[in-house]
């Protein structure tokens, strides 16, 4: 089975999460605010959570990107692996807006635990959609996948539950800490992987 | 006529159904709940209804991939019944938000019997498709299709929609055991076919 | 300018803007309701009014397939043309939902104008984006196009306007009697270029 | 690294925050207006928002696909230019509903201004996009492009940003104004560039 129609679906499902990120940003404006220029300002978590979430799915995208061009083809396992991966991803919306409305009340520990569970989740699918893939001799890489890469990849996705598990448990004593991290980390890991990333993904 | 457009057309519908479904656990939580966390354990039935349903949305893009790959050519009556089939598909997400909100009151029959109905007219649409396709001789089959992997999607497809119409039947009487059934049919479906699926449509 | 991302692009609208209509249906279940069977009984027109309208942009699709089958390159003249014709198609959720939740009272007439100019602009649209790709000595025809398919295609185009002008006038006075109209000419459509169309336009 | 994922998912973005303008309009008719055809010509300015802002996604995209038909491969870097880009226009709904619900109120000023803010910052992230690729020797661009299209986007991107700035500046004192020129330059743009656009970017 080829891999483009799970590009396909995948770019889409990705997208279409993205670009409804803005939904949560349109419900905090009610019906007729009385001075709107006051209210865009104090709704700037919800502008926050929109940018942070909108980078974190398209750091996913390029990852996904990624991972894919070492790949030569689908089996079921690997497309089903792929639909539970999109399934936590798509969910993303979902905490970000509890994040966004609840960061400055009683129910920001709730919140950002909620998106950093959704955050290990998506960690723990991307391994094991990539050690399904690479694994048992590299079952469905291409034949001329590039070994570094292939070690590149395994090296990079390996911490990654870890790191955010860590973040998740900072979630519970310092709500506020945990979402600067969220943000900070994917910041990091772009400026890191579009210096680097040539040296270990080729990419 | 050529199949591109017809997947590229499906996935996005099949894309987009699958991440709306998120807008479904986002309504449970209003405005500004009190206390979130207690809120987050109470929508538990959103949250399964969205990983049944994103599961759900995911085995029929399966399945859609598997019979195009057998599939050469488009013509008119083939697009309309994919068309139809799209149509109670992106159906699904709404009979999922009322099972979702109301297996714990007085809706759980008409909701799970609702959820049960769009799994019947999704089966009942992908045998339209599938024997038009490959009825009539085999009318728009790739003169290089595999008849043993024809047959395995055959046989798998014509019983499907007995199978929902009894689980639809249970939920008049038990809403909760028919909605069980619902989910376990999908995981049981997922597991099976990757086990076997291999020898059966070689996918 | 090759016509692939135009596509893409078209089939990406044509496939929200159907898979947006089950949000109509959705707004229409309140928080909830005291007897959900007896309510989705009662919100048929929202379902009739998702049907209707899905098939409706279901057979823009297959338009629209079937007219770029006929072009081979694309200018930027053709490209707004079809951004405006999508921009039409994108706006079909709104009427539709005017229509469902008005159809039994004093809103009848408003709504089932509303969808009505939405329709004549859709036919007007394609007429514009099919004669500037064919007029001018078939300006951006392919080589090879097929002239029986190009004659079918202008002479199944030019009536559309001027039918909807028509069905557009009874909803002024039977907003029911129009709506029927809309739905029945869809099913008419599909059935007549199903069985018909193979000899006009080849597909 | 190849540009077709790339094209897909900028593609899904687009067409996605374009058809979601219409929930925008899909707010504005509240639960049972008393006289809809009234209703319909009050909300005359979410019409025209929704018009506006899909014909400046439109040319958005027009101009993306422009752009990517000069350019070759991607690199990380381009990549994540791409999503902060996307990010961006995704953005572009909010303040359409914004100017379209506030354009008559108090709210007029910080909406024109949000919709400017918006649309300076799309300007200055197609300058990165486009300087990155061009820049450094033509880093990204395919060994065939042709010189005189690259000099053409190179000129007609550079001063965007300050159009906009200016643009939103006059929204400072007269937001009716500035929405009135954001319209027109979307229109003097698509009308200058399909007249003209040939000569300068063979598209």
């Amino acid at each position: 089975m080829r891999t483009d129609r799970l590009e396909t679906f995948a770019d889409g499902v990705l997208a279409i999460a993205a670009t409804l990120l803005i939904l949560n940003v349109d419900t905090q404006i009610g019906e007729r605010a009385p001075d709107l220029a006051h209210k865009l300002l104090e709704i700037w978590p919800s502008n926050a959570g929109y940018a942070v979430s909108f980078l974190t799915i398209g750091i996913i995208w390029v990852n996904h990107h990624n991972l894919m061009a070492q790949v030569d083809r689908a089996d079921r396992i690997f497309l089903f692996l792929n639909v539970f991966l999109l399934m936590v991803v798509a969910f993303i919306p979902f905490p970000t807006r509890l994040v966004a409305e609840h960061i400055q009340d009683d129910g920001a520990k709730a919140g950002a635990v909620a998106y950093g569970v959704t955050l290990i989740a998506t960690a723990v699918m991307f391994n094991f959609v990539w050690f399904y893939a690479s694994g048992g001799g590299g079952r469905l890489l291409r034949p001329d996948h590039d070994p570094k890469a292939v070690k590149g990849i395994s090296r990079s996705y390996r911490p990654a539950p870890w790191i955010y598990l860590a973040m998740t448990l900072v979630a519970f004593v310092e709500p506020v800490a945990a979402v600067l991290l969220y943000g900070g980390f994917a910041i990091f890991w772009m400026i890191e992987s579009s210096l680097f990333g040539r040296d270990r993904t080729q990419a």
